[in-house]
């Protein structure tokens, strides 16, 4: 007998009939002879429909009444799960995060998980019941609601299989699982069995749903994952720290993004502390920076790139141009029709080769390289926005990724 | 500086408009130098909602699941007013029942207050906030989430008010206050300044919406209480033990029932035991009986006449007729086209004459009386429903209701 963590995505619960075949899937799992817990979100829009209602009452709602208003989303799921199970009949209690023993500490609205006692949890898993605990929500020192902002469902999942000693946190949603590329760029894309964390972090953030502090917690806590639809009965992909020797060293798929702009300033003064001076006032502003890039030093000028989401383009070039004028850099120019394409595999960086082989299948095909950064797992460059989609079935096409088992 | 809670009913805070105006409220209470702790109900036809939604998850949803979904209502409208509050701005905090110290005991759906706990409620109102409690919820023994029952949220504002000491308890609803008569049926119906609790309690119970509940506990707490509109700015009635002595022994309204049904036993043989009899199924059946009147024993048998719901005629005479002819009963008969009609005063019974004066009315009007109850306050007659209407207005204008300060 296993202790499964399984969570539930809001698509996965919009309607009464979901509902009931999520009440199914999990009285399934019990039947096996497993213990679940089953971790809910909010059905379908309820969060943004709450959110609605708050703004007619006043545009910028404050923290903590903010999060009593959206945790009630998840009471109400979760309350409807355990009731479509006990018609099964499958014996369940829905307990919010306060009763799972889930604290939280930091902001309202941003929570994090500061603990977990799930001696509730774990007494009702004794007498025999499936529990149903509220997503996105914890309580704070004071006693108040606390949500746990983006991803946050997640978070609560992984967190009580770590706090659990659970075998397995499934996490079901619309996807079949994590694929080699979107299909809906790449028809060939081949949906993975298996990844390692890493992995999963460089593919979450590039487009999949999932929040990378989720898989980093799953990481930390060695909780293995499974990403699987609540739609069908396919198998979804396994997340773990070890994945079979003999697909290490590949690359496993090809990620992009569209929401990308490029800054750059040019002609900086190459002196220690530019860099500093650049971007300590952007993070005042809340500009998020993504890739910097600083090409080397030229007549003891270089020109510094970064690239930031286009949505903050104007407001980053507002707290740069000040800034270029005082540190007497030549000019700002900007460039908002970027995109983002990355190939992601564990141990590239060790297997010679593969950075090579993406710029040639780039070139081969008129794609133009704006910026180039890589990681320990992943090799990403800026293209322009329009060859984006090019560029991903190209490279899905250069590394034979629609092959099981493939590319070197 | 006074304490005062005020609470809130559905249709008072129905949208996002309405909301606003009760924040408004609520503020000009608080900037007047008074404390004040606001008990919501769910906002217009959320508990409906949710009902319904449960429903097509199961026809009959258990009572601990059911309590959980149904007291996010409550949750939703709290916070929401508490945002209003802040927007104002008014300083306030929304509480659960829980946080509120609102201690439930007995039964899911139907859960009695059996104590309140109000340090959070306290320590909030030091530190200047007007403090948003959720209506109809408490905290089990269990730590569960349980619903108080109809009328709940009036329950929740009286025991605070108790518990917290405070000045008066003010219940804002979709009416003005109490009329001497429903204003719907008698034209120069009049607004009563005020009433004692055991009056409140006659009238509420014969119309009005409040449930006696709530008056039976601020009568036993001497809560003194307001019912007010809160679309309004006119008084209201208030309610409290000791009213003026000169509007005592008065009859202070006429109020009436349409859903009335009679059912007679007839010639039962007049032995003791033989009302134990009948009444028990009854009562195992869940039929509710109001009225009984048995005549006085001829040739030792008598007629047994009670009233029920009409909704509960059916299911009380499956049970009747096989007792009545157990115990040898000539027959049953049963009249579901009633209604009841009643004046209600303090002190009628020590002051003769008032029942006379009703069937005399009554009679001169043409209108037949199937039965007769009295209480302390209260006297009663069934007539023919076709004629309840005319019966109201005949005894508002025979005992010059519509006159301030009326009548003996």
């Amino acid at each position: 007998m296993a202790l499964i963590v399984q969570k539930y995505g809001g698509s996965s619960l919009a309607d009464a009939e979901r509902i009931q075949a999520v009440a199914r899937r999990i009285a399934a799992t019990q039947t096996r002879g497993d213990q679940v817990v089953a971790v809910c979100s909010a059905m379908g829009d309820a969060t943004d429909d709450l959110l609605a209602l708050a703004r007619k009452i006043m545009p910028h709602p404050e923290g903590r009444e903010l999060d009593v208003l959206l945790s009630t989303g998840e009471m109400v799921s979760c309350a409807l799960v355990a009731m479509a199970l006990n018609a099964v009949p499958c014996p369940a209690v829905s307990l919010t995060g306060q009763q799972a023993g889930i604290q939280a500490g930091g902001f309202f609205g941003k929570g994090l998980i500061a603990a977990i006692e799930p001696q509730r949890v774990l007494k009702e898993l004794e007498a025999g019941r499936v529990v149903v605990v509220a997503g996105f929500q914890g309580v704070s020192e004071d006693m108040d609601v606390m949500t746990l902002g983006r991803g946050g469902s997640d978070v609560t999942a992984v967190a009580l299989a770590a706090a659990l000693k659970a075998e397995r946190c499934e996490i079901y949603t619309d996807v079949a699982g994590i694929y080699t590329a979107d299909p809906r760029v790449v028809p060939e894309a081949r949906k993975l069995p298996e990844l390692d964390y890493e992995e999963m972090l460089e593919l979450a953030a590039y487009g999949a749903k999932m929040q990378p502090r989720s898989i980093e917690l799953a990481e930390l806590y060695n909780v293995p994952m499974l990403v699987a639809s609540s739609f069908t009965d396919t198998p979804g992909t396994a997340i773990r720290r070890e994945v079979s020797m003999e697909v290490r060293e590949r690359v496993r798929g090809v990620v992009y993004d569209l929401n990308v702009a490029k800054i750059t300033v040019q002609s900086v003064p190459d002196r220690p502390g530019v860099a500093a001076t650049l971007f300590e006032p952007l993070a005042a502003a809340g500009v998020s920076v993504d890739t910097i890039v600083q090409n080397a030093s030229i007549d003891r000028t270089t020109d510094l790139s970064f690239t930031v989401a286009r949505t903050d383009v104007r407001r980053a070039l507002e707290v740069v141009k000040p800034v270029a004028e005082r540190i007497h850099a030549r000019g700002v120019t900007s460039n908002d029709a970027l995109g983002k394409v990355s190939i992601v595999g564990t141990g590239m960086q060790f297997a010679p080769g593969y950075a090579a082989r993406m710029f040639r299948t780039l070139a081969d095909a008129g794609v133009n390289i704006e910026m180039i950064t890589t990681s320990e797992i992943r090799i990403t460059c800026i293209v322009n926005e329009a060859q984006v989609h090019e560029a991903v079935r190209t490279l899905h096409r250069a590394f034979r990724l629609e092959a099981s088992g493939a590319s070197k």
